[in-house]
C-alpha cells in the first residue's frame, strides 16, 4: 500500500470512502497515491484519456476550458478536501472535458477510476453517495448557467461573495481565495469589471475591503440585491 | 395499474426501464400515469417540491428559469422519448430547478421518485444507469457553459444545427422542432441575431432553408468554424 497510514486516516473521513466498508476501501487505496504539482504543473489537459480521479490535499487546481482561438474559462477552483473528474468515470469516451492545472504547490491524492467502480458494484450505498454528489454538480452547473443568461455581473459577483462566507458570525467575511483574475474569468466578467463592481459596492457601504478580506457590511441588503435563488455555495463542476 | 398494457411495453423500451426486473419495473408502473397538458400549461414551476419525474410521450416540453425581473432563459426543449427531472430526486431540498411549461398539446408519463428509488437501492445496475445518465448531463452542462463563455453566437448556432441533425445522410437536414424565439433563447441570442447569422450562413453558401427544414450543405466547413470539441448533440439538463 503506497498511501502512509496517517494520510489513510485522513482520506477515510471524506464523504466518498465514509461509508465503505474496510476492505473496499483497502482495495481503492491499493490503486491511489498521493502526488505534487509546482505552481502553474499541468494536471492533464481537455480530452485526455481519465483513468483517476483526484481529492485536492493542499493548495489549489483551477479547471478551465480553451477555445481553439485560446480564449481560456476558468469553470472551477479546487481547494482542499474537494474532489473532481469523479463523474467523468461515466462519461462516454471517459475523456476529460476541462484542463487542470495548479495554481499554486499543491498535493493531490488520486484514485484508479476502474478500481472505483468495482467498489460501486459492490455497494449500493457508495452509488448513493455519487449520485448525490452529481445531482449537486448539475444543479451548480444549471444555477451558473441562469446566472451567465439572466443576471448581470454584479449579480454573479454578489453571488460568488455570498456563496464563499467563511463563518456565520454577525459580520460574514469572505476571503478571496484565487487572483482576481482566476476568479473574474470563473464569473465570465473582465477583471476591469471586477474592480469596478467591488468599489461600487465599497462606495455604497455593503462591503468593505482588507488586502484578500472582504467583509459584508451588509449581508441582507446584498442577499436582497439578487433573490433568494442563489444563496448557497457553488459545488464543483465535474 | 392504472397504464394501459400497450404504453407498458412502449414504456420497457425506454433506457431508463429496459434493464429492470419484472417485479421491479411493475412495482414503478403502480405509482405512474399517462397524462396531458394543453399548450402554454404550466407543469411544475421552480421552487415546487418534486416528488415526480417524466418521459414525454408527444408534444413538447420547455424547460426555463426566470429572474425577478422577469427575464426568461430557456435551458432545454424536450421531445418525445425525452425524460427530465430524475436528477432532481437526488438534489438537497429536492425541488425543481427550472419551471416547465408545455409548447404544444403534450403527453407525459409521471413516475414516482420515491418508488423509483426503492428500486435504485435494489439494483445496482439501474444505479450505474442513472449515473451515466447524470454524467451525460453534466458534460452538456459544461460544454454549454463553454459555448456561452468562450464561444460567440455563430459558434452557438452551428453547434446547435450540427448536433440536431436528423440522419447521416451525405446531405444532412435538421428540423427546426422549436419556434426560432424558444431556440434563440435557449443558445442565450436575441431572435434578431439568430435570424441575422441564418442568412449569414445561407449567403456564403453554408446552409439552405426550407421553411422549418434546414440543409447543411457544407457541414464539413460548418465542423471547421466551431472546432472539434462541440460535435455532439447536447444532452438534458436535469
Amino acid at each position: 500500500m503506497s498511501i502512509s497510514k496517517l494520510f489513510q486516516q485522513e482520506l477515510r473521513q471524506h464523504y466518498l470512502f465514509r461509508r465503505l466498508p474496510d476492505e473496499a476501501f483497502n482495495s481503492i487505496l491499493v490503486q491511489s497515491n498521493l502526488t505534487s504539482l509546482k505552481r502553474n504543473e499541468t494536471l492533464f489537459e481537455q480530452g485526455d484519456e481519465a483513468s483517476r480521479f483526484f481529492l485536492v490535499r493542499s493548495g489549489q487546481i483551477m479547471l478551465f476550458q480553451s477555445s481553439p482561438e485560446g480564449n481560456e474559462k476558468v469553470v472551477d477552483i479546487i481547494g482542499p478536501g474537494q474532489t473532481f473528474a469523479e463523474a467523468v468515470m461515466f462519461m462516454e469516451g471517459n475523456r476529460f472535458p476541462v484542463n487542470s492545472r495548479a495554481t499554486c504547490n499543491t498535493e493531490l491524492f488520486f484514485f484508479d477510476s476502474k478500481a472505483f467502480i468495482k467498489q460501486l458494484h459492490k455497494s449500493n450505498a457508495l452509488c448513493f453517495v455519487m449520485m448525490a454528489d452529481m445531482s449537486t454538480r448539475l444543479k451548480g452547473l444549471l444555477t451558473e448557467i441562469s446566472e451567465l443568461t439572466i443576471y448581470n455581473a454584479k449579480h454573479r459577483l454578489i453571488s460568488y461573495l455570498l456563496g464563499h462566507i467563511n463563518d456565520l458570525q454577525e459580520q460574514p467575511t469572505v476571503k478571496l481565495t484565487a487572483t482576481k483574475s482566476m476568479i473574474a474569468s470563473r464569473l465570465s466578467i473582465t477583471p476591469e469589471t471586477f474592480s469596478r463592481i467591488m468599489s461600487k459596492l465599497k462606495k455604497e457601504g455593503l462591503i468593505s475591503i482588507d488586502d484578500e478580506t472582504i467583509t459584508l457590511i451588509q449581508p441582507e441588503k446584498l442577499k436582497e440585491i439578487i433573490g433568494e435563488q442563489f444563496l448557497h455555495k457553488k459545488s464543483g463542476c465535474m
